[in-house]
């Protein structure tokens, strides 16, 4: 980098940001989030609230961040608004409290909504880097997000230029902004690795009012070993994809995995991994998280799409000192390209996420518990799930020590209806929906997939039921949440009513 | 066509076709729907049941037929198993006896799920065609629908020679059939009028067990004229698109429109093309309905792009006889493609579907009445709604004169979730949910959209909620549905505990 651009401390760019501004931050997960800017944010809402002066910003990022930005600002109380999506604990307990407005998008669709101006002018961006040209060539961090396009829309631009993170992870990125409709060009990207942008970003110069330096790494929280419950998902969705493979409905070579967030799905992907009867395999992907990274490293997997590098620090370590290894196994796209529509249907994608609930017909609730209170967001699961060639979902059979049963009979909140789910796996079993009705998959589910503590009440509940295309009581459909919330048991209270 | 193939009475080809068999037919709306041969094998069905001989099939379809194929096979009890989509009155009401098994699905997710194999074989294909020649190439009639995949996947071919269809029309379609992943090229379709494949859909010759000829017209319900609900909700669409035309959030030119099937649909069509501020616009759709016909004629639409012709006998005589001017404005496209994700996202489609019931959060029900029993199907409103530039959805704030208020607290079945519903309309108004979020969604849709009757009760059910980032009561959330199941109408019965 040259030294065209001022380089402000923190604490000066947060002057920058006034109250009531929309602030565009880069972060897609903890990776590559901005985070020395947002937490002088912070410091400066705290002055501003203690001095009795108003300070909230409307947020976007690409995804989740690190502690330093959504974790920062809630606990400051300085975001009135904020979407796509977060995970993180204090700012999910104001959203719950209806104290900040959070909207949850699918993300594939966030870049677009920005470049046509669906939320306003955005006031600043705060972007990460490795490095900065004088001409506005940024090459991103560990994750380009939807960081692209905040740099061609933002009025003006920080950039928090991390030291830390080696140049040679700034240049894995691929990026592509594709035009504004109608005159879009289709993508043409015809296998996970193709390339088919420029290495940076670019950003018009005279928009960067300072650069922020910065060295701290992303801030990644902890993942847990794989259990026993996790294992058992894992064992049946291999072999679920063994049986496919064997019958031909899965080519011989496999399809790109996509793999959502969390243990299970980590897991899940290790189980891949292990078994011996499933080819090496690419993946298309939204995050690349710790376990994955460990089957690239031993040749299992052939290659890796992502949107982010959500990697422990040693794995991003190893990155930049084997790069010669990971530069052509690995591709970091726009969250509109890692999770394009158009994309994950013509890969056939093999997708994979976590529910929070599945109800007797299909429906998904991956958000909100109880239909009130949001968990994270229904992140890019919506994308791959409904354009993948078989979208998979996955979770324990049960929550809270048992007290929560995930298969109910009606979905509290419903992010992926019947027509887009099709295969349901819990550590008791697998069920595939495809070309099945209503009635048989209720069977299927509670038979396959419900603990078993829970199944005589599940099917008491279709039986009582008035028949129809799908068996529905919508007097006694949320009994079960009922007893939770009154209880603190789905099989506690007035189960006469369900059962 | 040459006299390769032997000819056969409908009464001949349907005794090719068992009980137990999955047959796949040809039509995407009454448009180019196989005719005589399933009036054959109803009439096959009933001498079987008089003998008490058991004669059930697995049928396969495009989406929605005519009477001589879903009604007269189920008022035979021909049919124990039907995909994906379906609009018959005595098939419906099968399905909701649960006598037939159905499953709804997204249309364009048909062709691939029919590839891969996953409903097993195809048995027989029964096609119609204005022309097959001695190598194969098939000349589909009104619609293409999935027929080019069932004449590719189907062991057994019939191909039912319709001699009413001008062989001018069977030249219209642009076939071509993605291949199965990893390897499926990214489709280059950059126009809505652009053809990217062949004018006839391919078979292997040795499969055709015979042609059986037939003269019959499309069977095609009636279409009422636009009342003054109808044109109330075009006049807020209208509007609205007038408005983000001259906010820059349409570009200038305009955006290619999919409007969805019913008469709402074709009322909204015919107020775009009689509004002054609206430039002349493509479709890219996937029924082509008598109203926007009748712009593509005045020229008001350039052309365009469609998976059937639903349209009226003298229209259908008007193409033929006026092929010069119709040959380069219409394009008749498999579902796969009509319908394809990739392409809706690429060209930044206006997507307008119609609702049976939207909730407070923005969350459309398109398919099942009280959560129970089916109305017709998803049909494609998903492969619009989510992947569209903007995805709008109406329909009247009132059913069944005022007995059913179509805003309800939460839908009894969700087809759209809020991710994917970005506009509401009704005859009340419009509720634009871009950025915004759920306890403002819920006043936007109430204030803005529901009958003015049901906003007090309305308003009173959210103000009892306990506060979350949705607010929802799973205690009372249907009570209005009980209402209605209970008294026939929404407003009546303990409405104190909406209340
Ligand atoms: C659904 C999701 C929250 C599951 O996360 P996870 O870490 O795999 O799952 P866990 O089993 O640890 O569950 C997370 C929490 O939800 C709770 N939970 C799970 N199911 C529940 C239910 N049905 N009702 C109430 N709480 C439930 C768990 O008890 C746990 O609570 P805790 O944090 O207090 O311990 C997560 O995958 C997610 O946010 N998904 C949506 C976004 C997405 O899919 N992105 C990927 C696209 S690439
Ligand atoms: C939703 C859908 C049924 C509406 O059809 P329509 O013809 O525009 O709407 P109508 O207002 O005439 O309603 C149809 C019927 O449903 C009834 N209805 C409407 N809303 C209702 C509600 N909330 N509860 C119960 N019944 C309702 C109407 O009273 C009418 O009944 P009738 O046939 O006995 O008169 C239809 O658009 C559909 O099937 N959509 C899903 C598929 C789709 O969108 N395809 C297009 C993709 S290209």
């Amino acid at each position: 980098m040259s030294g065209a651009f001022p380089i402000l401390s923190a604490a000066e760019a947060a002057e920058l940001i006034d109250h009531g501004m929309l602030v565009a931050m880069s972060g897609f997960t903890p990776a590559g989030a901005a985070k020395a800017v947002p937490r002088a944010i912070a410091d400066r809402a705290k002055i501003l609230h203690e001095a009795g002066q108003p300070f909230r910003i409307r947020v976007l990022t690409g995804a989740s961040t690190g502690t330093s930005l959504d974790d920062a600002l809630a606990e400051a109380d300085a975001v009135s608004w904020r979407a796509p999506y977060q995970s993180s604990r204090p700012l999910r307990q104001r959203i719950n409290k209806g104290e900040v407005e959070f909207v949850d998008m699918h993300l594939s669709h966030l870049p677009q909504s920005v470049l046509f101006g669906h939320f306003g002018d955005i006031d600043v961006a705060v972007i990460e880097a490795t490095d900065v040209t004088e001409d506005g060539k940024v090459y991103l961090s560990t994750s380009v997000g939807a960081s692209p396009t905040f740099l061609l829309k933002a009025k003006k631009v920080i950039i928090e230029l991390n030291r830390g993170q080696s140049k040679e992870i700034g240049k894995m990125a691929d990026v592509v902004v594709p035009d504004t409709p109608p005159h879009r060009k289709s993508l043409a990207l015809d296998h996970p690795l193709q390339r088919i942008g420029t290495r940076y970003a670019q950003v018009d110069p005279s928009k960067i009012v300072g650069i922020v330096e910065n060295d701290q790494p992303d801030e990644l929280g902890g993942f847990t070993a794989s259990d026993e419950l996790s294992s058992a998902i894992a064992g049946y969705v291999v072999q679920f994809l063994t049986e496919e493979l064997a019958a031909g409905r899965i080519p011989k070579e496999f399809l790109p995995m996509q793999s959502g967030v969390g243990n299970v799905a980590n897991a899940v992907t290790e189980g891949i991994g292990a078994s011996t009867e499933i080819p090496d395999f690419y993946m298309y992907t939204e995050v690349l998280q710790p376990a994955p990274f460990r089957l690239l490293k031993s040749g299992r997997m052939k290659g890796a799409s992502s949107c982010g590098l959500t990697l422990l620090p040693e794995q991003i370590q190893e990155i930049s000192e084997d790069i010669d290894f990971y530069r052509d196994r690995i591709v970091l796209r726009p969250q509109e390209i890692s999770n394009n529509p158009a994309i994950v249907r013509q890969l056939g994608i093999i997708a994979m996420n976590t529910a929070l609930e599945v109800d007797f017909y299909g429906h998904v609730n991956s958000t909100h518990v109880c239909g009130q209170n949001i968990m994270n967001g229904i992140g890019g699961s919506g994308d791959f799930a409904r354009n993948a060639y078989l979208s998979i979902f996955v979770c324990p059979s049960t929550a809270k020590d048992g007290k929560i049963s995930t298969i109910v009979p009606m979905c509290s909140h419903v992010d992926h209806n019947e027509h887009s789910v099709e295969v349901i796996v819990t550590e008791q079993g697998l069920a595939d929906l495809r070309g099945v009705a209503p009635a048989q998959r209720a069977r299927l589910i509670i038979d396959n997939c419900a603990h078993p503590m829970y199944r005589d009440m599940l099917h008491r509940y279709i039986e009582k039921c008035k028949p129809g295309h799908i068996y529905h009581d919508l007097e006694r459909c949320f009994d079960m949440h009922r007893n939770l919330m009154r209880h603190g048991d789905m099989l506690a209270g007035e189960t006469s009513s369900v059962a």
